[in-house]
């Protein structure tokens, strides 16, 4: 038996977690809205609301649109959307660990006569 | 801007959460599992397979049927059930507010540049 949980940050609804942060991480890597949609196995227009839907519900830009350029244009995230990443980056692996913690001592095997 | 979660227990599956637990806590109160049912707007049999479910991931009996007598039957939760129920509910009480804690401490006013 283990533990498992989903977690998200709710303002209005549901308004960052564990889906938007890999697709921003996906932009970071590649630069590109659409390239971060297609390792996501997410089409372009549902990543591009997801984006929309985390700036509106958190106030602030995360995704900027080059537009043409050398490079044929592009997205990159902003300087407030990395510090924001950052931040919920370990406000999540420091609650996965905590819940661990708490699952072990319920559940561990020293404290269960079932399962384990 | 708060903190949201879903938290379950997984043993070939999702085995126990919220859900089993309020059920659960319903036939206790109700000694029926037709009306813990009724409570939670859940169709008896959808109830009863949530019921044969936990029991099968989870490996022992959690409701025992009373067949008949003086009352005309109804549903008790079994001792080992019981039990289950009251480690849960200490695990999860515990979990939210460990999650609550390292949200406060990465989102909390102090930490926070936006939201809170």
């Amino acid at each position: 038996m283990k533990v498992d949980c989903k977690i998200w940050l709710d303002h209005d609804g549901k308004a960052f977690g564990r889906g938007p942060y890999e697709l921003l991480r996906r932009v970071e890597e590649t630069g590109s809205l659409h390239q971060a949609a297609i390792q996501m196995g997410m089409s372009y227009s549902k990543a591009w609301k997801l984006i929309q839907m985390i700036e509106r519900r958190l106030g602030f830009p995360f995704v900027d649109k080059e537009v043409g350029g050398a490079s044929g244009g592009g997205s990159r995230v902003t300087p407030e959307g990395k510090a924001f990443m950052k931040r919920y980056g370990r406000f999540e692996r420091e609650a996965m660990r905590v819940i661990e913690k708490a699952y072990q001592k319920h559940f561990g095997r020293r404290s269960s006569q079932r399962g384990g």
